[in-house]
């Protein structure tokens, strides 16, 4: 049996203190922790394997995975050694190294429908790449996006009508509803002639809400009317991608897109994100003027030919669905012994939990808050992502200690 | 006296043409060298204090510094020391480490005009969000941009009109003329009351031109214009900053923006950027959202703790100032012995220079292809950068054999 000590949060709350007066409201992003429940640290320390450190050495077991990036756990060796090996030749220099080659190459052997490469840095550089090379490659300016769906924080595809975002950045976006093709339709009708490309991600995982699977369909309607107009269809895999299928994740469906954004799991963590696409768009991509300071620099990228290997050489995918599918079995026992009704959604390997009845996420931000103060960090408000250095013991650990969660829950809220 | 024997460049050709199967156009970016001149390797494989090594194991004397961000350089021990200390712990987590705190404090420490600190990844990232939350904390959207001035490559700020650049992306850039207060009197007009920011380098560094000076006039002109109109004043130091003042490129003339915005040398090569600001923007700061799976890694804020330290204990600013006037000196000495008129402009830390009716730079195409070949990488067509690791003896080596350069120039062109 663990223990299930409630963790302490002192040096945490000294940070946040220190990070309220030289930090717009003490953080920003994604991983600002402030609207998440007590037990949720706003900093950390270490990591190794499936399990984590925060500034006041709570020890955690990972399923958020630094919101997906580590895939093969934390400070995998052969990636680790890898980037190392590297790190000692150069990384930044006047030009890029032989890795990006290397690296571009095992790419497109990958992946069936990439035929050239690009490399950046995040994921919203890749969304956006995706949409510039699609406007240059058509002549068109409109593009289709999914209400609700998040490709990326930028101006031009934020979902987020938040500050300093002005009309004109959005003047070229339409929406659609995912899932339903005639929506896409009549967004193509409403664009006319100028439908550059339309955007969509392999299954719908809007936050927070229940992840659904995409429609065979639907991705094969997308797919014709691409090929009826000439826009092109961009798959943002930047969230999934690596963790379903290394030849992206709208492979097993049969359906392939123009374009793809990777980014998160492409190196375990080192800083990396690609745009791949046919032959047919790339004049497109060669007329387009992207570049940053870093995007060329080999560490991530020799740290991305280890990680690739080894998510075939260790059947990582494989052992992440396992883990997944005891997290989301297990879990969903739980909540039936309580009397407490869920909805576990979403594949194993990136799954996600509501509560029946749940609408303002009170029993969800309760059962996740009980869960971190115990040493079981899952997000209450985003999906969780598995990773290959998670085993059927910790699976366990973790278990016997959300159970103490739903009893938190249970406590608190009453049965369903 | 130093080898002149000419370098060869076969694994540089074969990777080439690789590249050229899985890169659109072979390389993209600021980084291709389809466009240099012979004697310009496209792939790197190594680095070490000043010198650079390609991937034909040809050695060059290294005067750009990977465009600016090796500024201790390459393998600086201090740095990889501190690097590979937080690699071991953790680099991308579930939240920000205790570094991103400390390096926020040490910002707004050395920063006279900064009361907090945004981390991003590239140069890009931090000119664009200094644009949002100038828009966000005054409730307008029209940007001043000096014409022809690079503040990075995305489509609301790039200054090259290349494919995919919708006009609805430029709708709210206005430009004035660097140096000519009147000018940016128009824009300022122009833009009504809808004048959100007017954003700036230290100095003039449009490539490919001579570098020109800050006017301080002008530079006092736009803060008083900033303080009438309301607008937020951006100094973008993503180029120059770290090789001029640690307070921010304009403190020497005394005239303090609201925004800075820095990139490039920040972390002696590993991938960081930063926007620093004055309380009065603290409130729009805090009302965008700005995020990226990478932004919050710990082992580049580790590095650049470090390398702002070095900077400081090691001298470096003065020692890339003697560096670069011994070689300044040294280029004019040897064109005027050649009968060569050139211009050599800039800063010492980050000069350029140009030949006389030289008008499609024919002349300094020569001359740097054939300082490449001998050793000596100048870019013929972006300014160069020093970095602290030049000694007395390397600038004397890299100018024997500019010296052979210029007499190439000579024998091609005639003199004067």
């Amino acid at each position: 049996m663990t223990s299930a000590v409630r963790h302490t949060y002192s040096n945490d709350a000294a940070l946040r203190s220190r990070a309220g007066r030289v930090l717009p409201n003490g953080m920003y992003g994604h991983q600002n922790a402030a609207s998440l429940p007590p037990g949720f640290p706003q900093f950390f320390e270490r990591g190794q394997g499936c399990r984590i450190w925060d500034s006041d050495g709570n020890e955690y077991i990972d399923f958020l995975c630094s919101y997906g990036p580590i895939v093969l756990g934390h400070q995998h060796p052969r990636v680790e050694a890898a980037a190392a090996r590297q790190q000692a030749l150069a990384d930044c220099q006047n030009a890029p190294s032989a890795r990006i080659v290397e690296l571009a190459e095992l790419l497109v052997a990958k992946t069936p429908l990439a035929d050239w490469a690009i490399f950046c840095k995040n994921g919203s550089d890749a969304t956006m790449l995706c949409m510039v090379i699609a406007r240059a490659a058509t002549g068109r300016g409109k593009v289709l996006v999914a209400q609700g769906a998040y490709h990326g924080a930028g101006p031009l595809l934020t979902p987020r009508a938040t500050g300093g975002v002005t009309p004109q950045d959005r003047a070229n976006i339409l929406t659609y509803s995912y899932n339903d093709l005639a929506s896409v339709e009549a967004g193509v009708e409403a664009a006319g002639d100028d439908l550059a490309a339309i955007i969509a991600t392999p299954f719908r995982h809007d936050a927070p809400a229940d992840l659904v699977p995409v429609d065979p369909g639907f991705a094969l309607g997308l797919r014709a009317i691409c090929d009826r107009t000439g826009a092109a269809l961009i798959l943002d895999d930047v969230r999934a991608g690596f963790r379903f299928h290394l030849g992206g994740s709208w492979e097993p469906i049969g359906v392939r897109p123009d374009l793809v954004a990777y980014s998160k799991a492409i190196a375990n963590g080192y800083p990396l994100a690609a745009v791949l696409g046919r032959d047919s768009l790339r004049d497109g991509a060669g007329r387009i003027y992207a570049t940053g300071s870093f995007w060329f620099a080999a560490v991530p990228m020799a740290a991305a030919l280890a990680t690739i290997a080894a998510l075939e050489e260790e059947d990582a995918i494989a052992r992440m669905v396992q883990a997944g599918l005891l997290l989301c079995d297990g879990l969903r026992r739980q909540a039936a012994a309580h009397d407490l009704v869920v909805t576990v959604s979403g594949p194993p390997q990136m799954p996600y939990m509501t509560f029946a009845s749940d609408t303002g996420l009170e029993r969800m931000t309760v059962f996740a808050g009980e869960a971190a103060q115990r040493g079981v960090y899952l997000h209450p408000r985003h999906n969780w992502f598995m990773s290959a250095a998670l085993r059927e013991e910790e699976i366990a650990t973790a278990l016997e200690r959300t159970d103490e969660a739903f009893a938190g829950v249970r406590r608190r809220f009453g049965g369903s």
